[in-house]
């Protein structure tokens, strides 16, 4: 099947999300991990259409998401980068995905960047990631206090 | 907004309904009224990209669907006819929703012919409608079995 790029662009304004998981995890340096993903979820009656956008975006992997629903996730940073940030640049989202687009992309160049192994990077990728209508990863604010309570500590022991 | 035509299609792979409700309505000969319809919902703020669609079809009312849901609506018979019809010949579908969009096209061509006046051509339409996998019009069976038994009447009254 070979999708026209405006139809891909029209399908995931309708189906795709772009997402940024905040993960606590006690063994990176910041204490969290952050994990950005592109991904469209279909019923299963529709997955061959999932494989026909993996082969567009030559990238991801088609999996379970939920029950009889499937998706196509891109979670690689540079194929992210390279690739899904680029066509959607060209492309552009009409509805108000376009700014979750925004931010998503935002994220992506401070990883790339490397900014999230720093405790003031990932504040502000928490900070932005908090702000893109997301309702499955930990408050914002709760993570933010963590992490000032964690530099107060710091700042207490320099100090001592 | 100036919107694409494979956008277009692509968004309503996603986002749009092909619907037919077929109404209980004593004061008609058939004792049904078919209504055919082109739907596309989204939330409120996307609501300016309805009035872009609306601009593109050149037809259609925006309107409330569900509580912050809006949506764009087109039930003119000529115009889906002679727009919205041939529109997504010309720019198909990729998702199973063109299997719904080949059940509405041939409703709505019956409709065009007058066959949704006669009690063979209704029944016809309301089978058909009744594959297009919507929960929320009446059982197809349920409708036949009650034009079987007002036929059966009629022919029972011609006998007597």
């Amino acid at each position: 099947m070979k999708l026209d790029p405006y139809w891909v662009t029209g399908f995931v304004d309708g189906e795709g999300t772009f997402y940024v998981g905040i993960n606590s995890q006690p063994s990176m340096k910041t204490g969290f991990q952050v994990l950005p993903e592109f991904r469209i979820v279909q019923h299963e009656r529709d997955i061959q259409l999932l494989y026909a956008l993996k082969e567009f975006f030559n990238a991801g992997v088609v999996r379970v998401n939920h029950g009889d629903r499937y998706e196509l996730r891109i979670r690689n940073l540079s194929v992210l980068k390279e690739t899904v940030i680029p066509f959607f640049e060209k492309y552009p989202l009409h509805t108000k995905k376009s700014i979750d687009f925004i931010k998503f992309r935002k994220i992506i160049l401070k990883m790339i960047n490397q900014e999230h192994l720093t405790k003031e990077g990932i504040v502000r990728i928490i900070e932005i990631a908090s702000q893109m209508n997301r309702a499955d990863k930990p408050k914002a604010q709760e993570i933010k206090k963590d992490l000032q309570m964690d530099k107060d500590n710091v700042h207490a022991c320099e100090k001592s």
